[in-house]
């Protein structure tokens, strides 16, 4: 059964502060997260293309020392081994595109198709 | 500057009654479709994966042969050379990714990077 409603999908804590839902496909990490208000990633990077989706809230991300504020209606692309971090303005709700799939975050569970 | 804001990306053509907003990266394709009630799109399959978010409205989705209602909240994943067609109930926006990028759409226009 190919469709998935995503309040139903397993969660996995990321940070604190940060819950994922993830469906990995053979090529792309899809990953749904839940993020409270304040909550902060550090600046870390990775080879996989990122695209971000503020879905609901706001959310600022910090790409190459650059802040960027996001909310819906917006499309970021990170490329590949560039440096980011984020802060969440507000309770967000985010969807993350990463391709090749990342396979750490496999190992942290979700939907594996 | 790698933010985009959605409603601001130039406007493909699709086939009758849908129109796509595109955002190619390395290795996907990004489309922000909308679609008009009632239109409809004929049974096709492509290399590429596909998964499939319903922003707005509600679609039909008919793969392998089974109809799918899809509306916001739902993920549809379509996996490699699988047969699908759609019809949209209500006016629609959607979000269908391609991996890999779909070069026959790169070539319809959006935003290349």
């Amino acid at each position: 059964m190919p469709l998935y409603k995503i309040e139903e999908l397993p969660k996995s804590g990321l940070i604190e502060g940060y819950t994922a839902q993830f469906i990995h496909t053979q090529s792309a990490t899809y990953s749904h997260v839940t993020v409270v208000a304040g909550a902060h990633l550090p600046v870390h990077h990775h080879v996989h293309e990122q695209v971000s989706y503020v879905i609901s809230g706001e959310f600022e991300l910090t790409v190459d020392g650059k802040p960027y504020r996001l909310v819906a209606g917006q499309v970021f692309v990170i490329p590949s081994n560039t440096p980011h971090s984020g802060l969440a303005i507000t309770d967000c709700f985010l969807l993350d595109v990463f391709t090749p799939r990342r396979e750490d975050y496999v190992a942290k569970g979700g939907v594996l198709i």
